[in-house]
Formats: structure tokens, C-alpha cells, sequence
């Protein structure tokens, strides 16, 4: 399973004192992205070329809220249901313990000048369809 | 219903040139917390007063991007079902169309040390208990 | 004299319940987009022609903090220096009393293929070279 | 000299596919606090005891812009002139060659009800008055 392990930042933090429920959303997306980059294959240069990964659905359960100075491990599993249903599964984990902080599926599609499309590319990242 | 009108502004954009997925969780915090003070209820208040309202499960569908100038609105329903579980219904329109861009279920839970708690203040933000 | 007003928004207030030092950026940097806009000029289109407009320097004065709920009225004056030099003189206060939370001079420089350019466009929004 | 070192996230950037200027204020935030930490004084706990750590001035030049993937090093040198002005010199090196992004001089002050102080856990962060 892909992961990536950093610190909770000072200034992600609201009144609260805890991390924004927004935030979470961006640890998400760079474990994505540095999952996408581990496979070789960069977004950003997919996109490039006309070719783009959105998110069409987030779903995320808050459990435990995260705190300034906390060590995490975010978690990326790519999913592909035939060819055009895209699906990361990913988890917030706060470490040593890897007590779930968060739990979200993120539905994606990939697109070319507006309609579902399904490049060669996409195999790298999700695994050819099913 | 209530809602809240602005314009996007260009530094929420990222380098697609559209909104980025997570600040959408932000316009929709501000918009329950605008619905919030409209009520006499200032969350920030109670919290000093060791009631919280927590966010535990967010639901977004995303259907078009926002993009910088647009005019949007974002809406924020109140609904409770039984004594504890509070919902806000949202949605973010463009204007002046109200085409749908995000459409939301955001799941709360009022937290006093750490338990579910319904505060009379709740009644405040969501109606009585039914 | 050139401003935009809005209101304060919870979720840009950090540990300390007030703006984080970093938003107060965003805020200036909306003011001037919203600027050239108003002078029928889109930084964002120049950009797609290869004129970039950055920023050099930035030097910043604090004297209030804002807080969740303030309306704050953010000006941007621009000041031509010759052909190249550009800046703004921006202020942000906080209303109805205009008390002054930041004072903030930005330097810019309009640069094409990484050179400094003076193309005709910048006298829209900084009157010609004097 | 403290430093930190990180790799700059994809949705730090904004639409000239560079890392905004704001975002670079939350950096030299990260760093001075972890500094802080570092000499076992966490500002976090000052501010409960009524010790606030302000900025009151920010001088930032930017040389190079950040872009998406970049390692960086930001480091954090606190400078005391006399007993209440207190410096941090701060710069943000790309590496691996250090190439310097930007420079930054942080003006703080350390107030209690609102007035100067300087309480002896400062000597901890800038060292003793001089």
C-alpha cells in the first residue's frame, strides 16, 4: 500500500487548535499526486497533453482529530472498477500507533475535452480494466 | 433557505486554473457559520463554553468547476433527525444560472467532554428534537 | 483611490483566533487582481501571452490583528517609477473606522521570456512611464 | 543556523504554476516554530499563559519561484538587539544547490496584556539581552 509520512503543521491549524477539515482534503490530494509520480506517470504533465484526472465524489469519516506536532501517514489504494470507474481508497493514520484519524474514497474519472476517457496512461496508475 | 453570495477570488484557484477540491469545504464552513450568527448562535461561543459542533462525515458531489470572477451562492439547510443527529444540506450554485457546482451532506455531532450532547442552544441552529 | 470590502471568514483565523500573518497575502493579492480588473485588464490573460507580472519584494507593517466577523476594506494604489519600476501601496483597515491593520508596499516586475518588459498594456494599470 | 527541510506540494501552487507568495509566509512560520520547538519552548503553551510571540513587521525578496516537487530548506536565525527587539533572518534554499528562493527578515515582539515584554523564556528562543 503506497503511503507517505509527514508533521502537522502550526498554521493548518483554526481556532480550535486542530486541523481544518479542509486541510485534510489537501493531505489527500498530495498522497495522490506522490503516489502518481511513484508510478512514473505525473498528472500535472497528463494534463498537459489534454488529459484530466478530476475528482467527481469525496466521502471522508472524521474520527480523531489532528493536532500541531502529530506525525501522519496518509494512504493511497488505487481502485478500478472496468474501465472508466476510477476510485482511490485512503486513510489519515496518526502515528506511532496508526490510529485512523480519517477515512475517505475519492471517486475520479479521467477526461478528454469533456467526455470519459480511458488512455493507456491510466493502467500505470489504476491497473488495466477488469 | 439560507445562503451567502461572493465572488471566487484568483489565490483559491490552483494550477488547472479552477477551484481547488478542498476550498470548497471551506465556502461551505463559512456558509454554516453565517447561518449560525444569523440565528444568534455564534459557534466560536459556544465552544468556549465546551460545547463543540464537530463535522464527522462529508459528502461532496462534484459537478462542475469554479473558476475565478464566477459569482456563486452557498446554501446551508439545517436538519435533525431524533435528538442527535444533525445534518447541513448544502450546495454551491453559479450564479447568475444557479448552475450546480457541489452538491453536500455534511454530517455534525454536538460534543460536550468528549459525548454527544443536545444543549437547548441546538434547538437554536437545527429545530427542536422530533 | 482603488478598494475592495468583505468580511472576515472563520476558517482564515488560526490558533490564536485571529487572521494568520500568510492570509493577509491573499488578501492584498485579491485587491490587486481586483484592480486590474477594474481597469479592463486580466492578469491571467496576460499571463496566456507570455507577460508575467511577479512580485519582488513584499514589505509588511502589522498593527491590528483581524478577527472572525470584522469587514475590512483592502485599497491598492499603484506607483510607476520610470519604465520598470513598479509598486503598490496597499493598505488594509478595518471598518467603520478605517483603523489601519496593514500597511504593505509591493514591489513588482513585468517580465516576458524571464526579462523585464514594459509592454503597453502596464500603462492601464500603471499609467505611463513618468 | 536551525533549518527544516521539505518538498514543495502540488496544492501549495497556484494558477502560474509556482508556489504563491502567501504560502511562503506559511513556510518561515513552520520553521521559526519548529525552532522553537527545538529549544523546547513551544509558543503554543506561551500563548496560554498569556505570552504572546507577534509579528510586526515582514520583509520578504523573491529571487527564484517554487515550483511543484522542489526539496526545500528554510532556515531560521534569531537575532536580539537589546532587551525587546527580536529579529528572525529566514531564508528558503532549493536544493539540492541551495539556490536561495527567497530572503526574509521577521520583526517580532513579545507582549503581555498587550505591552512589550520580555520574560526570561525568551532567552531561551533569542538568547539573553545584550
Amino acid at each position: 500500500m503506497f503511503s507517505i509520512e509527514f508533521k502537522i503543521r502550526d498554521y493548518e491549524c483554526d481556532q480550535q487548535g486542530i486541523v481544518n477539515n479542509a486541510v485534510y482534503l489537501n493531505y489527500l490530494q498530495h498522497a495522490r499526486h506522490e503516489y502518481g509520480l511513484s508510478t512514473g506517470l505525473d498528472w500535472l504533465e497528463l494534463g498537459k497533453r489534454g488529459i484530466d484526472l478530476v475528482i467527481r465524489r469525496a466521502e471522508l469519516d472524521y474520527f480523531r482529530p489532528l493536532k500541531p506536532g502529530m506525525m501522519v501517514k496518509v494512504t493511497a489504494n488505487p481502485v478500478r472498477k472496468g474501465k472508466f470507474r476510477l476510485y482511490f481508497e485512503q486513510e489519515i493514520l496518526i502515528l506511532p500507533d496508526e490510529d485512523v484519524a480519517v477515512k475517505a474514497l475519492m471517486t475520479a474519472a479521467c477526461v478528454t475535452d469533456g467526455r470519459p476517457a480511458a488512455p493507456p496512461e491510466l493502467d500505470k496508475w489504476f491497473g488495466p480494466p477488469n
